[in-house]
């Protein structure tokens, strides 16, 4: 919304990545950008090309699989090794290869990290910053320069410290980012002194970590003392106690501080985003994270409960619509009659009021047993169709099934299962191997029924993830939860599904898709039935 | 520490309890104060006294059950209702009744809440406070108060909030605690309020949700401000996203501000009492806590690893042994042979140059093959012994095993595995039931070996992971990672599996679990074999 006057900047997929337990694939980074993208961040920080594989892989697929609508995307790398030309490292060729619009260079500015870690001269340092940044700026591409360890630098060499980020100024990078890299600054200090890089006339940026607690309060503090572009991550990702948290600082900048970073519309899919981007890392999301969290509008007390009717905004710091949140989220994360309602006229259903209540009842019922529908929306779109029509969709009625994993004396893993059905009037048996149990189940069921529904075959499994929670405490009550994508070629879709048991739950995901999938297909009817029993 | 001239004051009790999903029993509450007095806060807030059953009786075990070395008992109430003399209030009585030495009670300061809320007129509300205040005080007790909705009430009407505060200072209360109820403050605006309350005469305490991130700079911008009297929870909890981390606070002025508030030795137990509190809780303690949290002081990137080895310092914002916690080295493809010589040297390994390039060369082998190891610990121990040894440690010879998942026509599922193995001369066959398929493999697993190895019976299975990984790209060569820790009871390890099939994942990590739960329990030697083939 700013434009180029004021910078979003996210380093999920590069700095959030360094989080302990955080393994993203590739197609995870592509997933997470798009996500960002629709946010209205104005740069994604996609990773180190040439460093690591994995990252060069990513900016060589997001040529042509990403087509960014609001975000620019940003490599990141080093300044030249110490000795050589930026034209002749092979790290900066690198950079240049990715075809990203901005690199982004960390310089150190700490005179201690440059003798012990880079173990170069200072002023062999500065060279390796100036000729970097000119290289790059000469190839055509916009430079960010990222001042590692700069405020614990600037403590113990601030003329240094100074002279690095005049340096990358100078040599034509558009944004110095000061880099609070261990962590360990509180706003005060801090503030004093961005306040002075900015009065020195280079454009001054602000990356935190959360170490003590004020990562956002850092980034908030060194916006009010002149820095225009601001960095963070998604959910608070990062090494050690993680980064700034990018939505929480947007929330706070945006809604606190009358600075419109991204629009009203974007900002309302925020509480959205940031369960669709936990869903691909994996890692379990904060119920208590400010402004998006489940809980972070949920009332426990029952004290203010009439004056909370009377006036909401009075127990409230904002209205959490804002955010795509929601008050009512205390029972259920997802299940606001309203995203109920407009979720079902989405998917073409009309729910009215009384029809929508029925629906978020039940969907709070699931989501207590450890159900989701914010990534399952074939599963979403089988429970409205139940709770319209009174039952469920059945193409097919399963009699039982088994599977068998066992390995040989001879080391083998083989994966059999069987699947007795009834559908279309004929009851099947059908045996399936596979390279696991899910693979095996999921091919004794499609090959018992695409004889009868020849459109199974181009329906394929394309995802598969896996969570256990624990509901009622550790130990006692854990349950699996699976969440599979299916897609036919057109168009791909999710469901889920709960059990104790990882494979009654993927069996239960592996129906919904089946049966979505046949849907879609066109066979609207209910066409199972058991005979002659 | 300061004695009386700055108090820090827990809440977890109270205010803490409000947040979802925790729920204390009054065993759980005396176990936590406990703890948080072996900490060295000054006060304890039990709970609610006459509102809520088990807080009175909290307070009454509390009188003969809890030995306090350093805090002193707080018990939390409500102004007297309107009308009615304060010596005449049932409620007031509780708190008489409780014997607590401190009675903190909550007044209203923000004018809509007295009429909406209270449905009092404000006059009422400046009675209700000075009435109960000096009754109390009469009563021989401390009172301190929470002026509640305080920030927000001084932006709708600051006479009056400034009013509210003097009342209860001039009727006896010996704090008057600003709260920012609804936690939507940002530092700069708070530290002026709060200094000009300061400003007025009253001691000022300082109370913050984290609803925008900030409660704990909120909590330091006060007391810069002049706040004597900080209150907080236990690892943040709270409604919504929480209060002000007690223990990021404490590290904070501590470590950072230079001042005392508990002692190095109590300082040095806090990593320790944040996850003890956790067990009690049973709220899973975040890896990303500031200070306390096990990923708090955990590198990952390679980058740093060499540097860390020569001056920790330089990585690292404090000491992480002064709050008792410990820098760890995680082992991913990020690391270099840095990293893995310190891992090795935290583990108690040798590892020189080459054995360390061996073993580097070997991880970025497995990690390519979707192995992780900076969460399992013990298989990257066992894989650091197989390096070094030349060969794999071994109790046991697996011969075959056999799952069978089956959903019988009634709809039970069930579960069944056989295990066949070798070990000390002898073959075992066994068979184990599971509500899933790991679990009834580990069951199988454990039976076999428990008549040789007793100490099985003492491990357990704490926690399971599951990941699909995408290695080669879409729909080929997927993986499935599992990752699970175990437990003795006196210590925890975790251990990782990679296969196609999940149930052969499963099994890898589950054979690491118990060989390295062996290890652990004194069986050095390899005493497996095979016999008659």
């Amino acid at each position: 919304m700013y434009g180029d006057g004021f910078h979003v900047y996210d380093t999920t997929l590069r700095d959030g990545a360094q989080q302990e337990g955080l393994n993203l694939s590739v197609a995870d980074k592509l997933a997470v950008a798009r996500h960002l993208d629709e946010l209205g961040v104005g740069f994604i920080e996609g990773g180190w090309p040439g460093a690591n594989p994995k990252d060069t892989e990513f900016f060589r697929r997001a040529r042509t699989e990403l087509n960014l609508k609001n975000a620019q995307l940003a490599a990141f790398g080093a300044t030249r090794r110490p000795g050589l030309k930026a034209a002749d490292d092979p790290l900066v060729a690198a950079l240049r290869e990715s075809e990203a619009p901005v690199v982004t260079l960390v310089a150190k500015s700490h005179d201690r990290h440059v003798e012990l870690a880079l173990r170069t001269t200072l002023e062999e340092n500065l060279a390796m910053i100036r000729d970097t940044v000119s290289h790059l700026r000469a190839e055509g591409r916009r430079v960010f320069v990222d001042a590692e360890h700069f405020f614990d630098g600037f403590k113990a060499n601030r003329a240094y410290a100074m002279e690095v980020v005049l340096t990358a100024a100078e040599a034509g990078a558009d944004v110095v980012a000061l880099c609070d890299t261990n962590g360990g600054m509180l706003p005060d200090e801090l503030a004093e002194v961005v306040h002075e890089v900015v009065g020195a006339g280079a454009r001054v940026g602000i990356h935190c970590h959360d170490d003590s607690g004020c990562a956002v309060a850092n980034t908030l503090a060194a916006v009010k003392a002149g820095a225009t572009h601001i960095q963070g991550c998604a959910n608070g990702y990062g090494e050690r106690s993680g980064n700034a948290n990018l939505f929480t600082v947007i929330g706070n900048l945006q809604l606190k501080r009358g600075m419109r970073l991204v629009t009203d519309e974007q900002l309302a899919e925020m509480t959205r985003i940031a369960h669709a981007i936990s869903e691909v890392t994996n890692v379990a999301p904060s119920p208590q994270q400010p402004y998006v969290g489940v809980s972070a509008f949920a009332h426990k007390a029952g004290l203010h409960a009439s004056a909370v009717k009377v006036d909401p905004d009075l127990y409230q710091h904002i209205d959490p619509a804002q955010v795509g949140n929601d008050m009512r989220m205390l029972v259920s994360s997802m299940a606001g009659r309203a995203s109920v309602e407009l979720k079902g006229r989405e998917l073409g259903y009309d729910l009215s009021g009384e029809k929508a209540r029925k629906v978020v009842d039940k969907v709070k019922d699931l989501e207590a047993q450890g159900y989701t529908f914010e990534a399952a929306d074939a599963s979403f779109e089988l429970l409205l169709r139940e709770e319209l029509n009174g039952e469920r969709t059945r193409h097919f009625d399963v009699e039982s099934w088994r599977v068998i994993v066992e390995q040989r004396p001879d080391g083998e893993v083989i994966s059999e299962a069987t699947v007795k059905l009834h559908a279309k009037g004929e009851r099947i048996v059908c045996t399936g191997e596979g390279n696991g149990p899910v693979n095996a189940l999921d091919r004794a069921l499609r090959t018992a029924l695409e004889r009868l529904f020849p459109e199974l075959a181009r329906m394929e499994l394309t995802d598969y993830k896996v969570r256990i929670l624990e509901l009622g405490g550790r130990g006692t009550g854990a349950v699996t939860r699976v969440l599979q994508e299916t897609s036919d070629g057109e168009a791909t879709w999710s469901t889920v599904g709960v059990d104790q048991n990882v494979i009654a739950a993927s069996w239960q995901a592996m129906e919904d898709a089946v049966t979505y999938g046949l849907l879609r297909a066109g066979y609207e009817a209910d066409t199972a039935g058991r005979t002659g029993e």
